[in-house]
Order: C-alpha cells, then sequence, then structure tokens
C-alpha cells in the first residue's frame, strides 16, 4: 500500500503520481483506460481480490454537504437522515454521523447499526410496515422514534410502554396517495402500497386522534415517503402541499403541535450518461415557497426532516469484477465476469442499468453482454453494451454501485460475499472482510455430527 | 421436543398424537386449521422461531425415489445428479447422496458442499458459464467432471491440466437453440441465452475437435440443460432428439465415444392448486422411445444422466412465517408478516406464486396481501389471496418453498438469516443456525477499531 502522508489534499495537483481516487474518478469520466484508473483498479483487485465493493469517502461526503448546503439556508429547521438501507455499513453510517447526520432506519439490525455509529436515539426514526414485537419494544424502551404504519403497531406500542415504563415517542407514516412516476416496486406512496396510513376517508386522523388519547405515546411528528429513485420534483411538491395542510388539520382539529414533518427521501441519482437524477439544490428550490405557504398558514414551524440514502452512497460505490472468459456465440458476445446477482441485483431484479467499464482498454469497440456468473439466464449485468474488446484477466467496473449493492447480496450458488473497502484519497481500507468458503459451512449442521 | 423413539415409522397409522410430519401434511393439504398442522407450526415456530425453513425429509426421499423409480426401469445406464443450487444445505445433498445421487454443481462452493456429503468428484460435474481460473484449478486438481461452457474455458483447462500434471475429465455444454416454454429469467435453452456451445454453424462441434487434439483433457460427455420450472414434455423431448443426434455426429465425424450424455433438469413442480407440474413418469415415458431409437442409430448406449433439482426439494420446504400486525386500507387489507423477500425472493423477483395458509383459522374468509418486512412496495408474498382471517400473531406459512428458497436469501435491510430445519416424523433437527444480530457486525470493521 502506497502512503499517502506525503500528498496535498487536492487531486487536481500535478502530482508525482496518480491517488487510488484519482483513478476512481478516471474510471467514472469513461476514462478507465487512463493510467490511473488502470493502476487503481488493479491495486484494489490486487490486494483484496474480486467481486469487490469500493467506495469512494470523499464522494459520500461531498454528496451529503451538497443536500446540505442546499436546504440548510433555505429551511432553518431541517434534519438530515441518513437512510441505511441503501448501503448499513458501518463505517459509511459513521462517516455521516461525523458529517451530522441522523439515521432512518428499518429493522433492529439498522437500529443496532446507527447505535454503534454512536447516533442518539431521538436521532433515529424507526420506519417499516411491519415491526415484530421484539423491534417495537426495543424502540420504545431505548428511545428510538416509532414512526408507526397501522393502528396494529400503535396498540403494540402503548402496551410496550405500559409493561416498560416507557413514553414511547412517535409519529405514524402517512400513504399520501402520489405517484412519483418511479419503478412499481418501490413507488411507496401510491394509495395500493402497504406502506402507511391513508388520509383518505380520515384514517390518518382518526389514528392521531388515538394516540393523543393513549397513555404512554408521545406524539412527536408524521411521516412520508414516495418512494425511490424519484427524479421529477412535482410528486415531491405535490406530497409537500399535502403533508402540510394535513398537519394544519392536526393542529386545528386536534390541537397538536408536533416537532417534525418528514418528507421521506427517495432522491434519484443518475445511473446513465446524460441523466440528471434530482440534484438536491432543484428540490430545494421547489420545496422553498410551498414550505414557507404550509408554515405562514400553520402558525408554527415544525422541524423539517429528510431522509435520502442512495442519493449520498449511491454515486460513491464501485463493483470491481473480473472477466472470467469471453464467448462469442451465433447472436450475442458475453463477457463471462465473476461477479452475478448474487452480487448486484438490481439488474436482475428491477432492469436497473449500471454503467460498466472496461480497465486499461480503449478501442476496438464491440457490442457485449456483460454476464454474471449465476446459473439463470437472467443474471446479465449489463446488456447490448458498447465496450471495449476485453479479453479473461481483465477487469470490469460498474458504476453507482453504492446504493443497494452489497446490502441486497445473497450467497446464492454458494459464493462467498464479497468484501468492501473505502478509498480516502490514496488509501484503501477494508470495511468489511471477504467471506470465505468455510463461511459457507459456519452455521450448518449435519445431522449426526457432533455440535 | 417430544421423542419419536416409541412411535412406528407409519404415520397412517391411527396414531395416540400427530407427528409433526402429519401437520405439515394437513397444511399441504389446505387443512391448517387441524390440531396436527396447529400443533406441528407451533412447535417448531416456538422451538426455532420464525422466520423458518422446515423440510419434510421423507417428501425429499420420496420425490426422489418416485425419480427414480419412473426413470431406472427405462434407461438401463442411468445416473441422477442432484443440482445443488436448488438447495444447498448440507444436509439436504447427504440425504440425496445416501439415495444415490450423485452432484451438479455450479460453483466451488457447491463442489465443496457435494465432497462434504460424500459425493466421489466423478460424480460431480460442474457446470457454469462462468468459472474463474481457482474453481477451474480445483476441479482439474480433484477429478471433478468439468463441463465446459467456452473456448475460453477449454483452453484454461488444458493449461492447468498441463501445470498439474492431472488428465482433466471434460464435457461440452451444449446450447440446442430450444425454447422449453418457461420464464424468460430461467430459460437457459434458447439461442440469446449465455450458456453453452451453440450446435448452431457447427459450432459445438469445433470444440469437441479442438478437445480431441488437445493433450491434458479425456472427453466423457455432452450436456444440456434448457431451463427451470418446464410443465412440458415438448421442449425435453426435442432436445433429447437434438442431443442424440450430435452424439452420432461426434462419433461418426470425430470417431468420439461418449461416456454420458446429460439431458439437464428443470422438471416443473405445481406451484398452485389444480396444476400438474411435470410427473417424472410422464418425462420418461416420452423420452423412452425417443432414447431407444437414438440408441439404436447410435450404435452404442451412453449413460443417461439427469439432475432435477427443485423437483426433490421443491415440494419438501415450508417457509414459517409470523404476523406482526393487520392492516385494513381503504383499497387492501395487508398481513404484515416478519419474513420479506430477503427470506424469500421468488415471489418479488419472478412473480413467483407460493400457496400460504394461515396457521389454525379457517372461515371468515377475506382477500389480503401477505405483505413482506422489506421496505420496498414490490415485497408482497402473497397477492390479492383469500385466506381465513388473521390477527397479529397469527402463523402464516408457505407451501414448496423448498427449493430456491434459504439458498436466496439476502441480508437486506439488516435483518439475520432465518434458520432451517428438518422434520423426520416426528422429530425436527436444525440443519442451519439462524443468524444472530450479531452476525450482522462479524465481518465489518470500522476504520481506527482495533481488529
Amino acid at each position: 500500500m502506497n502512503g499517502s502522508g506525503g500528498r496535498q489534499n487536492d487531486a487536481r495537483l500535478p502530482a508525482s503520481a496518480p491517488t487510488l481516487r484519482d483513478g476512481l474518478l478516471a474510471a467514472r469520466e469513461d476514462r478507465a483506460d487512463d493510467p490511473a484508473a488502470v493502476h487503481a483498479f488493479r491495486r484494489l483487485a490486487g490486494a483484496y481480490g474480486t467481486p469487490l465493493y469500493v467506495y469512494d469517502r470523499e464522494a459520500i461526503v461531498g454528496r451529503f454537504r451538497e443536500f446540505r448546503d442546499a436546504f440548510s439556508p433555505r429551511f432553518a429547521k431541517l434534519k438530515i437522515h441518513y437512510a441505511l438501507k441503501a448501503n448499513t455499513n458501518l463505517a459509511i453510517v459513521d462517516l455521516l454521523h461525523r458529517e451530522g447526520a441522523g439515521a432512518e432506519v428499518v429493522s433492529l439490525g439498522e437500529i443496532l447499526t446507527a447505535r454503534r455509529a454512536g447516533v442518539a436515539p431521538k436521532d433515529i426514526l424507526f420506519t417499516s410496515s411491519s415491526k415484530s414485537p421484539e423491534e417495537i419494544a426495543y424502540a420504545v424502551e431505548n428511545g428510538v422514534v416509532l414512526n408507526l404504519d397501522s393502528v396494529d403497531e400503535m396498540a403494540l406500542a402503548a402496551a410496550r410502554s405500559a409493561s416498560s415504563g416507557r413514553t414511547a415517542r412517535v409519529s405514524f407514516r402517512i400513504n399520501p396517495g402520489v405517484d412519483p412516476h418511479t419503478l412499481h416496486q418501490i413507488n411507496t406512496g401510491i394509495a395500493e402500497s402497504k406502506f402507511g396510513l391513508h388520509l383518505m376517508n380520515g384514517l390518518a386522523l382518526e389514528a392521531y386522534r388515538r394516540a393523543l388519547g393513549t397513555p404512554g405515546l408521545a406524539v412527536a411528528g408524521v411521516h412520508c415517503h414516495i418512494g425511490s429513485q424519484i427524479t421529477e420534483t412535482s410528486g415531491y411538491a405535490e406530497t409537500a402541499r399535502t403533508m402540510l395542510v394535513f398537519v394544519r388539520e392536526l393542529k386545528e382539529k386536534l390541537g397538536l403541535r408536533l416537532e417534525f414533518l418528514d418528507l421521506g427521501g427517495g432522491l434519484g441519482i443518475p445511473y446513465r450518461d446524460g441523466e440528471a437524477g434530482m440534484p438536491a439544490a432543484d428540490l430545494a428550490a421547489v420545496l422553498k415557497p410551498i414550505w414557507d405557504a404550509g408554515v405562514a398558514a400553520l402558525g408554527y414551524e415544525p422541524e423539517l426532516w429528510l431522509e435520502p440514502g442512495r442519493y449520498f452512497v449511491g454515486p460513491a460505490g464501485f463493483l470491481v469484477t473480473r472477466v472470467n472468459s469471453v464467448k462469442a456465440t451465433p447472436l450475442k458476445t458475453f463477457l463471462n465476469v465473476d461477479a452475478g446477482f448474487n452480487t448486484l441485483v438490481r439488474p436482475a431484479m428491477y432492469g436497473a442499468w449500471h454503467r460498466a467499464r472496461v480497465v486499461g482498454r480503449r478501442g476496438s469497440e464491440t457490442t457485449v453482454d456483460v454476464a454474471g456468473d449465476v446459473c439463470e439466464t437472467g443474471d446479465i449485468l449489463a446488456e447490448g453494451r458498447v465496450l471495449p474488446r476485453a479479453e479473461a484477466g481483465d477487469l470490469v467496473v460498474f458504476l453507482d454501485a453504492g446504493a443497494y449493492g452489497f446490502v441486497m447480496a445473497s450467497g446464492y450458488n454458494a459464493r462467498p460475499l464479497p468484501a468492501e473497502v473505502l478509498v480516502d484519497d490514496d488509501t484503501a481500507t477494508v470495511i468489511r472482510r471477504r467471506g470465505t468458503l468455510d463461511d459457507l459451512f459456519r452455521d450448518q449442521i449435519l445431522p449426526g455430527e457432533p455440535t
């Protein structure tokens, strides 16, 4: 490992040797044949093996600050929660917490991750449509904010509060019935979704009325989240207006003054060249007049909570794979790599597009399918891509793999889980050890074997 | 745990108390309100927690024997390989190996699993479209049959053979260009698939010609596999004819006499009431005259290899979940259970249907979505089902979860992996320990922490 001690912190200086980060950036910019990229990815693959998840520390921090700087000048009472489900690696949660992020979590495992990273329970919002009794008990007893999804859950929280003598800080997730025009599977705010209490028929209002009359519950806020990978501000604007009207209704009908209004996350990122995603500044500019008008009508200003996940970590991640073989068939040419949908499920599951770069090659362009190593026809990581001609042993890198990458990986086909590495300038740090073949057997018990 | 020592081995005797297996069978037969089912699933969930994979030992053995008994009287030289990818649990591989099955594997992890279960290397066929150099090395050096997918792989095998001084026993996977009319993602024999060498343009023949001229390779057989969850015999029949013609071509043009012809697996099972799947006897009856005619024309009889996976284990598996909460919305009612697509991905990934049973309830039928606990709208395990009315705490059991169930599970949303249990009459044995919350952190390293 080369030391980075003597280097300045500006990769744009005419440095003597390019850093690892220079290589990551070159690959992002479609210069994977640049010596910096070749050096960086060969060094990472050589040291840590493939398939390998690599995250760019500076990119994560940069995305967080860009988001914060877009919102904080416009919204006086802002809290940013990182949605851990995008990437639950402790080092990444720790990094974002040091930048000032709270945590939006969906399970006890994520609560414990946030706590290990030092997030205070009051800054952890626990959202899930299906919380177990154990998860509710933990949240109540440890002061985690419980974002209730149903009246059933409210009853469980109240019972736990009574038995533990703790007051549960709660909010309700609202289903605003808004379509953000993203993929159906991740479209959480539509009326038929499993998430939240409907405004329709007064259901959400009635839940708040009951919560206010239930001992042991402290009603702290209201939450919504309309989906993931959203690239249009219109659904967000409509949701903000709807939610601010509801918050006013809560004040006028129930005399309720909320600590926070959480408008969710779901900001999209560009996965293809030429796409824009949803820049934080665009969203902040659209929300600002709606918020100001809503707050003026409301007569008080709740905290604005926002909870991006993918936005912070998606673009910072790379999946590094190695070509096992190349096969030309009468119909297609396949680059067979050493990762599959066990490693990165998004292409197979959602039809998602990740840009693929062949390290150290240029020219001789050819149309290929980058095929995964899972024994299913649907395991194609990148279909019909025009790429430089590659050979067995070459590295192929997938961009924007920082969100919903490792966290969705499985051991399918009895393959160990990949490692995760965090790159800081010219330093790489393993933040998750590679799984081993022995791991496959660690929890298995053959009947009759001594245990 | 109740002892089973005093019981006879026939569940159909008028026993004093029903066994665990009686309960599993009752649930399969849509009598999940039967006291046997209630007793069995409460006992299993109570002892091992939920979500829980449960496998019926007798059902696995029964399916294997039914298959063997359909084929072995008709085909003189039959070898049955269990396709481990359906369920790689060591106890299950061991069980099928004791019944006489060899192993069809797709990775080094699966090779090692087969070997731990005692399968001899010569009875392990290693098939994958993307084998790593390490996997090829292991196969060559340990006498595992290497089912080559490309000319690139042949070169790697030959090089490894030369460096290790071992002869590699090889076959080629052939792409026969047959559409078995199953789901596209698992339709492996069509021409555009990533699998195999095409017969088209003489590519497969040319590969055999080169293999015969390559030192260190012993050409042992030929393989094809046209897909998974196949329910029509016609694609199989067409494939068998095509492959037998090719084997004759190998003899006539190259003087090659093969040890085996592997026609793959992929036999479908019924997932819905009233479906037939593809009974082994139907397939054996269809293949018999084709085989006999082909062998007569060929002038010798190679071994017939077959490699079912799902067929043996799918119907034997149950996923036991618990209802966390019930939520009625203006559009739908959701049973929110404590498993999601992290536990059973088939419904979310393939739109697959698994029958769901509510344990201990009858009547008061209602249409519900059984919703998973993953924070995605697409995480619905069973959509629009008419089921008895359930409450928080009830158990919901999914049938036919023995194949592509646990093996595809992930830790998404930071949830530990479920346990697996094997039921034999009235005895339950843990064959994989439940994952723990501590497991989530086992391989993680927070930078700056002592390691």
